[in-house]
């Protein structure tokens, strides 16, 4: 048996969380038709990440794959997703970040496609932003943006590049027509923030449902 | 005891998995008031169906029975919906096809009414549009067949026949009022498309409501 | 111990009836707050329904009591709720009901204030009608009155009275800003009409907010 | 071990009944992000309260902490949440509250927003205000105020004391763009009041929504 370069372990610990994850947000109906990826960092040059097309609700090890920061699968025959692109993306940019999350909600495609042309959703003036880390007081202004979509990650990842090389804050991203990138620290402030993006869509959404 | 003329072992597990659909399905509100059926392919010529009027989240082994591509019941007294000629009709025309989904969701019901004019829903530019078995890409275009309900299935099968025959795509259907068609290779493909195409109709309601 | 008026072992069967059907609907939002109330006819004479004011997500034994016609508690110091007058009044009426269930959804309450100056929500081109027992087709018209609503239960009996001599049909109805009362000849099809007018009230609903 | 001020089987009871309600309230999904707070009183001079952000759905009981009633925490290192101040209020204010609750549903969230500028939401004519305590009937008329947020709790306990000094009825009240409280004399009646608010506040949006 060869030695692995990650540690197995850890590679077993992180993908039983992602499976917790996976089955309450799939509960929740984030994941709809074998959509969504989930991932976290086993060290600081690999990623567990969900293979592509499985039942996000119903991940077992089988369905979590490592690769390293490009995207490469490390010691499987099995196959990533394209969008792996786009949780490694993140773990390079960001040292300290420990967990991704894709997400396909209904809230989430919906405002991609009203805010596509705005180019970002604006939050002001609600509490639950201080769920998102760095935020201290509902009167600050916290900004998601929608990335026009492609089947072109190499686009997607340049456009990505370009907001955080313009030194804007990013702590989560649409695309539009598709769904929501979020992330954290550990795998409860990726949920924590996940959940706090998914709230306030809703709620901007209901707003503009009820004040035309 | 007479031979049978399909395979009980693979009755029992089309039927199980007949029954596990039901549950959660059922559990999405999506099969109200008993209404909605589910049936899988046993062989060339056996359809395993539900029996008419049952509670499809707690359906049991005398709740599924077996007719052939005629929709005569096979070997039993049970009697089977009228809907049933509708999934016959898919295991006719599509060899590859292993079982078909028809539930009421309200979202599939008030869209059937609302796009029943335009005699189609069409999507464009949702990533989720990939869940439909030969969809590469959002940037295609899927439509969603709405034919107007009638009580004579002979009337719907000729629609339905009609369309397929003019050699026009079709993944699904909704039917007036009513509710949708949805199928696959297998229940996880079938599941897939129908999760899909609820999704889709749900966005697709929501930018109405939202854009006007 | 004296002789009971009912069947001892029938109340027990039917309480738990109405302890499973409560704990499923209060599990969908139905009876929020410690409102709705369940009954269930135990012979000619008796019926068992539940004590005002209790969870009816979590009922047990105790929440249930049995009254006459008359709505007089039956070996029982327990107060039954002033609305119990609505649930004998239609185990009078119609001598093969043998279940009433009265819910409070949002649906059903909106819908109430919504449909309250029209006096009735009319249901026509729905599949789901056929759920309502003695519907055939979708092609049928199906009112579900809605009355003005009052602390006096002897002026809502009279108006509903009102209906039924009048010769109209009547499968259920709602009260103005409050809920529904639907019944049938056993808990199953009870449940069965409850669900179908609830799925029926969010169409409507939903159409009205989509045809703006 | 020195003697405790509070009676520790009495913490061990309250801290259950928070965990419980926490559980349930945050399976509705009304604590999304680690926000809300819930709290009961031990005795007239001690109440238990969650520790700050914790995750409400999954409460132990490391994370529930006694305060007295000036916000001061009693025999823990555990820092309480600031909104621990707005809970001590309502028990020096009323002498019978044993339970007060803390959520921030989407329907309270926005809800809080539309009628921030009215300054209460105004409930007239629904049945389900005889569920607050005090109510007879649906002619009454019944005001959640809706007070301005600020991260400064001493302006919101001197907002909230200025309503009371007044005189005017106060069973519960929205903070703009935050959330709800809500509160009883035991957790019971606080989680009545509560399901009450959110019921209520669910059919005036959707009452806007259909009546524009």
């Amino acid at each position: 048996m060869n030695a692995l370069p990650y540690d197995r372990a850890q590679l077993a610990r992180k993908a039983q969380m992602i499976a917790d994850a996976g089955r309450e947000l799939a509960a929740l109906g984030w994941t709809p038709a074998t959509s969504s990826n989930f991932s976290m960092r086993l060290d600081p040059s690999h990623v567990a990440v969900t293979v592509s097309g499985r039942d996000k609700g119903k991940l077992g090890a089988e369905d979590i794959m490592v690769v390293d920061l490009d995207n490469q699968p490390v010691a499987t025959t099995a196959r990533p997703s394209a969008e792996t692109a786009l949780h490694t993306q993140i773990y390079r940019r960001f040292a300290d970040v420990g967990a991704v999350l894709h997400t396909h909600s209904r809230a989430q495609s919906v405002a991609s496609r009203l805010f596509a042309e705005a180019g970002a959703v604006r939050f002001e003036g609600w509490e639950l932003q201080k769920a998102i880390a760095g935020h201290s007081t509902h009167e600050s202004v916290l900004d998601l943006p929608v990335f026009p979509n492609t089947q072109d990650m190499s686009v997607l990842v340049g456009q990505i590049d370009a907001w955080l090389d313009a030194g804007k804050p990013l702590h989560g991203y649409l695309i539009n027509g598709h769904g929501i990138y979020a992330w954290g620290v550990d795998m409860a402030e990726a949920r924590r923030h996940l959940e706090a993006f998914e709230f306030l869509l809703n709620c901007e959404l209901d707003l503009r449902r009820l004040s035309s």
